[in-house]
């Protein structure tokens, strides 16, 4: 039975029509606010979100009718779960869905920012490759026998852990607690992994108790031969301090796909030749697409049906 | 004892001064010819080259005195083994010395490519990431699920099957003959490895019998969605024809860190926003550098001592 389904962001074209096709789809949402609610919002009884937009009391009390916030992607970090559970309303996410896509990105960002692939590609278009002995672009330390920490061993960050293993790296993690059934060396704390690694990848559950986890002092010792990639949350880094390390050279570089103020990237950021930029496509494979739809798609059917939702994140 | 040792191109000024300390170092040379020789080369008993410099028999008889060819690298594609042999000139490489950061920055290539890193990068410089919705970047095949087809399964080609195995990819290849030892699929042929795979990676040993051995055939083979890297030598692949299907859309896209005509790139290839390119720097990490030059080291010595040598390349 076709009922109203909120969206709160532009979703892409297709999937627009294929919902469009099976619901009485509103939205998107200029701002997330009651007075933003479309016509309609009364008999709303679930929406297509994504977890960095805020919803609060606010929003679900002008929501009468939601019963469930589907959340496109892994992340749920703004959604107030304490309101949602007090009104009954179900939160879902893509589960795993993007977290090989995820992982394979930060892979990429890794080796392309270590190894300097778009310094490289830039070398060859602007003419400065000449002569016939070793190019002027500065040596690499490369990926093979160094340490990877990873902040958050979740479902990313294990895939990351396998791909950079086969790249010949020591992995080594941090989290709330060791997990017993992988052989990577635990540190107690962000700080103590990223004294330890050469490359610190953020892969954690990013909310408001790890905001600018990665601050000023972790990335002094992560140091000047570190390097630092966040598909995370861009909250978790200190954007202020990251730009003093980088011009200062304390840190090395660093590869971000997420930043605190999406799409807004400071200046200091865009100009620095130790960075490199990335908008937030680490999910934007057909195959993660693919799966995060069919997802969403499964648990709207669900709701419908009266049947078990799957990925409740609580 | 000190002899006279010649090097054929610019190496780094570390590694010259180690070289000095050691030995009477001659070079570089303008050109590969017997009237670019400087004054001593008749005392020469040992060169340090690279395998895409030509020696000939010319050349060879020039040199009365050599005794070793020691390859910097791993290529020794342009040295005429049989002139070297009949004179009795041994010829080393570099042996695995480099192949894992071989290895890692064409799986790198690989990964900027697909992903489009360099494209990403460029959208937000550029201001273009505006908006709360999918960026207006396209949608990436990705390379979960893929398939991978290496063409040359050497020491370079198994180190990328190792990591493109951890990135969820399907392995294929082709080569003189399957080896009892992997599992990976082997195909007959390139064309039949070019129209299995879905990415197509160069690691072959290259030389005159497998000049333009990637030809238009084959790229159209990989397809529109397909994608070309290569780390081997440039002439490997049909530069022209590459041109010519990128342009039409025949092919996905390529990346090369070895070009036919090195340091020279064409026009087009530069152009293309379908190319990731790199000025043959795969094997430029520490690790890879350090190791390359103590074989070399290594082997000086050794003809020096009377005792073997290591990496003989026949």
């Amino acid at each position: 039975m076709p009922f109203n389904v909120l969206m709160t962001f532009s979703l892409p074209a297709d999937f627009i029509a294929e919902l469009e096709s099976r619901y009485r789809l509103l939205g998107p949402l200029e701002r997330m606010e009651p007075s933003a609610l479309p016509p309609g919002s009364d008999a709303v009884r679930a929406m297509i979100t994504k977890g960095g937009l805020p919803i609060d009391a606010t929003l679900l009390d002008a929501l009468p009718a939601l019963e469930l916030i589907v959340c496109y992607g892994t992340g749920f970090d703004r959604i107030d779960l304490d309101a949602a559970a007090e009104r009954r309303v179900r939160v879902t996410n893509a589960g795993d869905a993007n977290a090989s896509s995820v992982a394979e990105y930060a892979t990429g960002l890794m080796l392309a920012g270590v190894r300097g692939i778009v310094a490289a590609h830039d070398y060859v278009r602007g003419e400065r490759w000449q002569g016939n002995g070793f190019s002027a672009l500065p040596l690499s330390p490369g990926l093979v026998g160094r340490r990877l920490g990873i902040y958050g061993l979740g479902e990313i960050g294990r895939r990351v852990a396998s791909r950079a293993q086969a790249m010949e790296m020591e992995i080594g993690y941090c989290g709330r607690a060791p997990h017993a059934d992988v052989a990577y060396r635990y540190l107690p704390s962000l700080e103590a992994l990223a004294e330890w690694c050469d490359v610190l990848m953020v892969t954690v559950r990013a909310g408001a108790y790890n905001r600018h986890a990665v601050n000023r002092e972790v990335m002094a010792a992560l140091g000047s031969e570190g390097y630092l990639v966040n598909v995370s949350r861009g909250y978790v880094v200190d954007e202020t301090a990251l730009i003093e390390v980088l011009e200062q050279g304390i840190l090395g570089g660093a590869a971000l796909d997420v930043f605190e103020h999406e799409p807004k990237v400071p200046e200091a950021l865009k100009r620095s030749p130790r960075m490199l930029l990335s908008p937030h496509i680490a999910p934007l494979t057909h195959q993660a697409q693919g799966a995060q739809r069919q997802r969403a798609l499964d648990n709207l059917a669900a709701l419908d049906a009266g049947e078990p939702l799957s990925c409740l994140v609580r």
